[in-house]
């Protein structure tokens, strides 16, 4: 008798060695799609926006995103944009805290749930409880027919394509996308960004694919670098800005994945408690912002560095192309494509996404489907 | 020759084996000087926001706090306390990240900044800032004379006296009075709670400090566990609602005082990505609330417990007194005296600084001057 092994996962898969890879590598892909019959010429068109109607966003003045997990660092990530291009506040919160808050809702209130499923149980109490109280509610989501979208009064698609692997990975940069489009389509309607720089920014955000499949080349530096690092027990991650959100979630995908003790910092925290755990041999990821930043960011980052390498951690930095100031004191730098400030994020996360996967991988763990985790927790 | 060996810090600290021990002794004073002279047959009056006005204060529409460190984690207690009581929308920003994200700030907006040397140079810059911006500032300090309060259109001092040890605990808790009392003159001011709501709250305030000395008589206990943990590579603390600062806290004094990895989660997060940390001998802190809690999370978060127990964790959980639910679970059951949710955390915390302090006496450490800490941050 004979049998052929046919393995119909790995078919699915097309190759790749596991669905988180294949979707690592969709994720110039994700942004792509998601920007897709959106911008035009330099300006951005969200039919999608039009149940909640030009008037109401104009009138906007507060928006509060709603979400679990990565969903929320995406969230994070939109708020710096949002509130510098529409200049409207804009609150993250968790969605399992929200209500419990007594939060102060009205008309005037955006809520901006985002739920890769769109069955997020909590998320979906959250915007409930927001219609309740008065507020427009707008959800983010990668799943078409699924029950958030049908509870909002609006919805704005991402077209990531199905994610099987539990960590997310294409569906956070497409959140992020999602919430850049809705940041530039207020400030359009608001009048707060000329056309000019919202035709700079759709620019800026048009670029990002092509240079995130560069990224995905450096995919072996960074594969080897994870093996080396099998062994470590903890790991920690720092950014400022939107570099934090990152940081954030580089250390929620090793927790996700490799099961290891990482923790995010906004990097000026460091000095204020965090600093006491670096001891020699230490490993901090550093997302170092650009040097052309008009923010002036980067000489304090790079301060960071200097005291925490002092204190014998071992630096791996991600930084700009060209970037040479991180070169006398980080053990490893990752290099990312030249961006815009809040345009970096996309492309730096990447690596922090193959770096947890490639951990894990290192350390024969399952990187699909990590222990006790469900990819949608569709229960409080 | 003959010589009187003579240690003044020792005569300083009063017979207490560190600053810190002597420091969180005092934490009830802490709270009842900061009350003192402010509140009067169940009313609030705080004549130190004089200076801005009571028609501004009445028209505020967005309160942000600006802090770094065990400092927000007050802000992010105050936040819980001010919105309820006020309805007024507050969102609490690191010092350090406010300026940098260009916030939505104008003459409606109140920019409360906590400090408890009125030096740290991040939240500083970040008033001048929001003054620059046209908000209104209100600086809460523990230091007489210090620059933040200068800086500020009022102060409100907290009267827990100096504080020597690096790591913050007795200027915590007054910290948190202080907010709590800001929140109830915004409600007589605004009118957004009656007078027999407020008087209830001061009534509950005014109790703190009698229950906290009795928790501070658990001590012995806490000792006990902290040195039975000296060899504790890792330890998570999870809470929701006002019990997720909490945990916030305690995992920042562990990571201060004993260079432990600790985190703290919002218990809602276990399930989008932490809870795949938990593997057999895990120990996790839970602060429980009341089962008496009208927000239900009582059933909740015992949910938790039950679900990281199934998992090997090692549960120590700080519960109300006579809750009996959380027994079968908890390998440890610390307990405080009764109180309405939002003065739990008063009461909770202290627990988690007594085990802090005396993880690192177990470990051989210098409680009052970690490693690579200053009392105050003076610079960026």
């Amino acid at each position: 008798e004979f049998e052929v092994a046919w393995d119909a996962s790995a078919a699915e898969k097309g190759g790749w060695s596991s669905f988180m890879a294949k979707e690592i590598s969709e994720e110039p892909d994700a942004i792509a799609n998601t920007l897709l019959g959106r911008v035009h010429d330099g300006t951005v068109s969200l039919s999608e926006l039009d149940p909640l109607g030009a008037d109401t966003l104009a009138g906007i003045e507060r928006i509060i995103v709603i979400a679990c997990g990565t969903a929320a660092y995406a969230g994070m990530l939109g708020a710096y944009a949002i509130e510098k291009w529409a200049r409207v506040p804009v609150d993250v919160q968790l969605s399992h805290e929200f209500r419990y808050r007594e939060p102060v809702i009205g008309d005037r209130t955006l809520v901006v749930s985002i739920s890769q499923s769109g069955e997020t149980m909590d998320t979906l109490m959250a915007v409930k409880y927001a219609r309740e109280a008065g507020a427009r509610t707008l959800s983010i989501c990668n799943t078409q027919g699924a029950t958030i979208p049908r509870e909002s009064d609006a919805v704005l698609y991402t077209h990531a394509g199905p994610e099987v692997a539990v960590a997310s990975t294409k569906a956070f940069v497409a959140q992020v996308t999602a919430l850049y489009l809705l940041g530039l389509q207020l400030a359009s309607i608001r009048g707060s960004l000329s056309p000019e720089l919202i035709a700079e920014q759709v620019a800026e955000l048009a670029a990002v694919p092509a240079k995130l499949s560069e990224v995905l080349q450096s995919g072996e530096t960074i594969s080897q670098l994870a093996r080396w690092m099998a062994d470590t027990r903890s790991v920690l991650f720092l950014g400022r800005h939107v570099g934090y959100p990152v940081a954030l979630e580089g250390a929620l995908k090793l927790k996700e994945l490799a099961y290891i003790h990482a923790e995010g910092f906004a990097a000026g925290e460091l000095k204020h408690g965090p600093i006491a755990l670096i001891e020699p041999g230490q490993i901090v990821f550093v997302v170092v912002p650009s040097p052309r930043d008009p923010l002036s960011l980067h000489p304090k980052v790079v301060s960071n560095i200097q005291e925490i390498r002092a204190r014998g951690a071992r630096v791996i930095a991600i930084a700009e192309e060209g970037d040479a100031a991180v070169l006398p004191y980080a053990d490893e730098v990752i290099r990312i494509p030249l961006a815009a400030p809040l345009f970096e994020p996309l492309l730096s996360v990447v690596p922090l996404h193959i770096f947890g996967m490639e951990l894990a991988a290192a350390k024969g763990l399952d990187v699909d489907q990590p222990r006790n985790l469900a990819k949608s927790v569709t229960v409080e």
